[in-house]
Formats: structure tokens, sequence, C-alpha cells
């Protein structure tokens, strides 16, 4: 608990001034003013953080917080439980989407078990940083205890701590793992929303229209059984949330600490990051919204914390594989603010040259 | 004109076997099918154009094609028509957006001269291939004659023939220069379409209200002197188009011919594409749209050729910086595909390692 509170005093807001002198840059560069359209501002943030013009993302890490839960007994994922642990191997030996995509965006690839009903061998280099085997079944009382809640989402901070023991993290990616960890995603938008439900719940990895019904029905048990507190982030992850998406929440708030932009991908990374966000206002600054997913409740997601996603391709997939796609995307704006010359420096060159 | 036809009749359909075992590949991967949403139409229809499951875009090139227009006489631009010479200058010394976005996606950025108002020396490494400077201003009468519009169609053909004589080239991306190129572009496809000029004419560079009411009166006078016959794109070119829009269709059809895929960028590359696609139909099948620009016609654009953009981040440059970012999610695309393992490879190598 202090560890957690001690982190969140820490979170400091990035610079203003650099932030400033970026904006004066991309206006001076020789180009239409604005015509890089939304990657502008995205460089000026990343500036901001980075305290420098010249922004080099040359460490990205994408973190995947992997997680079981007992809501699965519901009958809302069209897949067993034992697939969560079969992905934690399989990213390992990287042959998962997440792999393929963070190799193209030249990002690493970590595996965090917060809570997975499997147990993994101590040498298998992953995070290990089980909380319990599995959330209990939200249907019918909380998730998890207070105490577990905290326990999940101080081990992100961990995470985010270990990583730079070992070296720099310019980006961190999020990514998530979990049979069923739609069904507390959605609750805990809703939870904090107050929007209706059938609103915010999608199909997940793909199910029909009848276990799509039981799934809105799922939810709404759980929000009635349990009535978390809207506003306490901790209690809503408590009640209707899962141990993954505590991690979640404490990688953005571990990152938003240690000054390193923390890129979000789908419904479950966007879940934690609702939570950290709540914890922990400062931290939005460190926060990007990676893709929209097909998921309903994304798009809610997105409103509340103020944040348009840069991709919209109907991924639906989760592992981090938005955020890798992102991160591409965000390394070209760090090269526009810096490389692109502004009409000064094109007139001198321009001069020299003819 | 005989080479205009011979390109448009060698252009075939890409392979369809390879296109359904790519589909097949991809619904057998460890993931929930359609999880990687667009991404995985496009890598199918890369591998069908390709004839390989396993593409790869090592060879990206870009050409810029750049031309003045008569039409800026009409006010209907922020910058004068200078400033299209000195940004071919840029391109060449490597200093604008394009290159640096050209740079981040490992992209070759090549320039051609279709029609600048200005006289480059014969040594600047630029495909040389002006049809005149400048086109006449179509809101008096033709832009250019039919025989030019021909050679500059024919000329955006013979750059991919040159640029392959010098080695392989896996994707093009095509991109525009052309002070005023936004009204052209608006009239190709109100001359096509039949839409209102009001819902496609856009601000360009930034020009304001006034300005944008009077660029809105001069497509609709161009249109009304020229009468471009709408079943007939060299006629819509001849009258109301660019000398580097025809390049830009040009390099469609090139593309198409040698089975090259063609990212096409924004307002005015895909004015070009619209015209290679009505005079070759099955070009279609090898274009991919990168981005929908802030421009309202552009929108119209890929609905009359049936693209999704990739992109959506209120761009409004040209010079190909859409297509670039799009080449780098085709390239992640083509990793999709290849190396995202089944279900089957998946245990076969879990089984192993456990």
């Amino acid at each position: 608990m202090e560890k957690l509170y001690k982190t969140i005093d820490s979170i400091c807001p990035p610079d203003a001034e650099v932030f400033n002198a970026a904006l004066k840059r991309l206006a001076e560069q020789a180009r239409p003013a604005g015509s890089l359209g939304v990657l502008e501002g995205l460089s000026a943030r990343l500036a901001g953080i980075a305290k420098t013009l010249d922004v080099k993302l040359n460490n990205k890490v994408i973190v995947i917080c992997a997680g079981d839960h007992g809501v699965v007994a519901e009958g809302v994922s069209l897949f067993p439980q034992e697939v969560t642990a079969q992905m934690v191997y399989n990213f390992v030996n990287g042959g998962a989407s997440i792999n393929v995509l963070a190799r193209h965006a030249g990002a690493r690839v970590k595996v965090a078990d917060l809570g997975v009903n499997h147990d993994f061998q101590q040498d298998l280099p992953i995070f290990h940083k089980k909380v319990r085997k599995s959330t209990s079944n939200m249907a019918i009382g909380p998730a998890m205890s207070r105490e577990e809640a905290v326990q999940s989402v101080v081990a992100g901070i961990e995470i985010v701590e270990e990583l730079l023991g070992k070296g720099p993290v310019d980006i961190l990616g999020t990514g998530d793992m979990g049979i069923g960890n739609t069904t507390p995603s959605s609750a805990v938008i809703a939870a904090i929303s107050a929007i209706e439900v059938e609103k915010l719940t999608g199909r997940g990895t793909g199910i029909d229209d009848q276990a799509l019904s039981n799934k809105i029905k799922v939810i709404e048990r759980a929000l009635a059984v349990n009535r978390p507190d809207p506003d306490d982030a901790l209690d809503v992850l408590t009640k209707v949330g899962g141990f993954e998406i505590g991690g979640l929440a404490g990688l953005v708030l571990g990152a938003a600490a240690h000054f390193i932009p923390v890129v979000c991908d789908g419904l479950i990374s966007t879940a934690g990051a609702m939570i950290a966000c709540q914890l922990a206002p400062a931290a939005k600054a460190y926060l990007f919204a990676s893709h929209r997913s097909v998921e309903t409740g994304h798009r809610y997601m997105h409103e509340h914390l103020g944040l348009d996603p840069l991709i919209d391709i109907k991924f639906r997939l989760g592992e981090g594989t938005g955020a890798a796609l992102a991160m591409e995307l965000l390394d070209a704006a760090t090269r526009i603010l810096a490389d692109i010359r502004t009409f000064d420096e094109v007139a001198i060159v321009n001069a020299q040259l003819q």
C-alpha cells in the first residue's frame, strides 16, 4: 500500500517548456501548418516527456500481463481457461501475434504472470508475480480482496522498476492475456462510467448472440452483487476487475513515475489504464491510446480518458498487438519533430545546392 | 498512345490460389478468427500479388510526381507557384516531410518533374519527364491537350520501368507536389462522380472561408467550360487534371502491369489512381489506400474506388507522407501472414519446450 501511494505521489507532469518549444518548431517547418495532423501533437507530448526535441525511442518494451478469471464459469468465453497458460508459453516461444508485431516494431516482449491458473516453472523467463491462481467468480462475489488488488497494481509498478534495473526503457506498451477478460474489463468501464452494460459489452474472441446476451447479464449481476464504488478505483478493481488488469494499471503508474510514455492496447489494457488514471490523474499525461478495438466498450473508455486512438483497423486480439503498431507511428512522430526542416533551414540548404 | 494501351492490356489479376491459401493460413493461426481485422485481408491481397505467403517488402520506393497548375491564377492556393520547384529541391536534399517519413519506413524517395514551372538542371537526380511548364488555366479552357494527357500517363509508366531497370521494387508509394493541385483533384472526382463540387472541395494548404468559396466556384466554372466526359478518363485528365495527376495514374498502371502493389497517398495521388482504374479496372487489385486526408473529396474517392484507407490521422500534406506510414502497416501485414504460428505449429513447439 505504501509503495502504491509513494509511486502515485512521485508522478510529475511532463516538461511544459520543451512541449511548447516542440509546438513552435512544428509550426516553423517547411509545410502547411498542422498538415501532419494527429502526429504533431503526439510528437510534442513525447518531447515534453523525454525533455528533448530529439526524442529517440530506441528501447521499446511491450509487457503482457496474464491472468485467469473465475467468471469463465458463467460461460462468457469461447475458449477454455487452459488457453491462457498455453498462450504464455507461446509468447515465450516467440510465435504469437504479438511477437511478430513487436519484432516488426523493434520492441522486446516481456510476459508477466499476475494470476494464471497454472504452475509455471520458476526458470521460465517471465515476471513471476502471481497474486493467486485465477480471480473468484465476480458474478457471485468480489473478484479478489482489496489487498490482492493492491498487490496486483504494485506488481505492475515493480515490473517497470525491474525492467529499468536492467537498462533504459524509452517507451512501454501494455498488453494482456486472459481467457474471459473482456468481461471484467467491460465491468470496469460500466462501474466507473455508469453507462448501460449493453453498450459496453462486445463479443470478445467471437461469442454468438446468445452468449453475448448472457455475458451482459453476468456483468449486470456482478455489478448488482458487488456494488463497486465508482469513486474508488481500487474498489472497482477488487469487485469486478482482474489480476492482470491491476498489473496493467501498475505498468501505467510505474511508467509515469519514471517519465516513460506508455501506449495502451485494447479493452483490457485500457481498463487497467482507467484504474491507473483514477488513482493518479497525473499519469494521463504519459498515456497514449494505440487503437480502437472492435469491442464496443473501448470507445467509451477512450472518451472517458479523453484520448484519441491512432489506429482503427478492427483489431480485437489484445496481447499488445495494437500497441506494437502504434509504437511505429509514435516513433515516426518523433522523427517528424526532429528531422523535418524549418523554412529557414530549407532556404539555407537550397541556397548551398542551387 | 500505343504504349499506354499495351500497358493496360498487360495487367493481369493477382494469383487467386495464393490469395485463398493465405486466407486459409490466417484462419488456422493461434488467435481468434478475424482478430487482426483489416490487416488480414490486406496481407492476403499482398500474397496474391507477390505469389507467395512469405511476402518480403524489402525494396520500398515512393515516387513524388510534381507539376504546376495554371489555375493558380484564380487565387485557389495560399502559396505561390515557385514553392513547387523549391520543394522539389527540398525533396532531393532530403529535408522534407516525406524524406523523414520514408526514411522511417525504409523507403527510397524519387522525384519526377511532370510539369513544374521551372528549369531544373539536367543532372539533378530526378526523373525528367516534363510535359510542359504548368498546365493551362482550366477555369477558361482545357488544362492540357489530349496528347499531353497521354504523355503524362505514359511518363508514369516509364518511371516504373526505369526503376525496375535498376533493381527490384516490392512496393510502390505515390506522392505529389504541386501548388494548387487540390483544385484539379477535386475537379477530377467531381467530373467522374457527379457529386456536388461543394462536398468535394477542401482547404488545401489552409485557405480561409472566402478563398474556399472562390475555389468551389472556380472548379464549377472549369467543369462548365470544359464539360469533361465522365466515361472518358483521358478526357477528364485533359480538361480538369494536371500533369502530375497523369503521372500518378501512370505509376499505378505501371505498377499493376509489373505485379507491384501500389499505395496511394492523399487527394492528388488518389485522383491519379481514379484515372488509372477507369482506364484499367484490373489495376484496382494492386491498389492500396494509405490514409484518409482532411480533404473532404478524399472520402468520396475511396468510396468510388471501394477502398478503405488504413490510417485516419488528419494528414493533409501530400508528398507521399501517408503512403510512407501505410507502408509500415502493410509490411507488418506481411509478417502477420507469414510468421504467426497456426494452432498445429504452436502445439508442436510448446510440446518440445514443456
